[in-house]
């Protein structure tokens, strides 16, 4: 990452950690952002669950995170502050995860980015629908699909 | 409820906090049990967002145990250990949750249970749709749908 880039993630670790105490908790890191691409992260200690893998809820929380995070600083980027809540979400367990655990968004789609943009900047509201993906090796163990809206503040 | 109730619940909830600690940092607390039905809570301080309302991963994972938990308990009352892991979920964010969060799971059929059991005993594996809900007021705020996979220990 650039040093511009390390900036805007302290942005968003200190925003996190300051207004959503239970990613203190889970002790979240942001491993890496860029404008198409966040992935967040934590250690399985704090997240485990009695079979000493990773909990659901932590699983699931770390996977919205990073969906919530990219919208977020996406939107930074194009100089606007917004509230942005998640509507509904379908979480599918696919293997136990037994290490850290690392949750990425992807959203590549610019098309779909402009109308979004197109529409906030005229309605004030949009949604977007947002995936995410918490990996065990090489397969997915985790998958998030969520439907965020963003309201212009 | 009763004091062998009580005693229960006072089980499951040393078992929550040894064996999944981030229970322990949302401070979930379990509010009531019968063997129809779970009501586990949460205070909104440790489980805030940035908008001083519940964090959506909060309210999915106390939905998340308070399904498992219902399970859980229902099986230990069949004498019966098992491992109870989720498979999939789906959530629907209705309206903010600004005060203390508390997601009930109802399970009432018993038919249902019946079938579950004996294919428990039979093949040592059974799948169950349970479902939770947190109220504001009188009014469904969020609510899950998930399937859980009980295998015998």
């Amino acid at each position: 990452m650039s040093d511009t880039n390390r900036a805007k993630v302290r942005r968003l670790a200190e925003y996190l950690s300051r207004e959503i105490p239970l990613t203190t908790a889970m002790q979240v890191e942001i491993d890496h952002w860029e404008i198409h691409s966040l992935v967040v992260s934590a250690p399985l200690q704090p997240n485990r669950n009695h079979k000493a893998t990773a909990f659901g809820g932590s699983l699931y929380s770390l996977a919205v995170l990073a969906c919530w995070g990219l919208f977020v600083m996406r939107l930074w980027e194009e100089g606007l502050d917004c509230e942005i809540v998640i509507q509904e979400a379908k979480a599918a367990y696919l293997m136990p995860v037994n290490s850290r655990l690392v949750a990425r968004c992807n959203f590549t789609d610019d098309k779909t980015w402009s109308g979004l943009m197109a529409q906030l900047r005229r309605r004030g509201r949009a949604r977007i629908a947002l995936g995410a993906e918490i990996l065990t090796g090489e397969d997915a163990a985790f998958t998030l699909h969520g439907r965020f809206v963003a309201i212009v503040s």
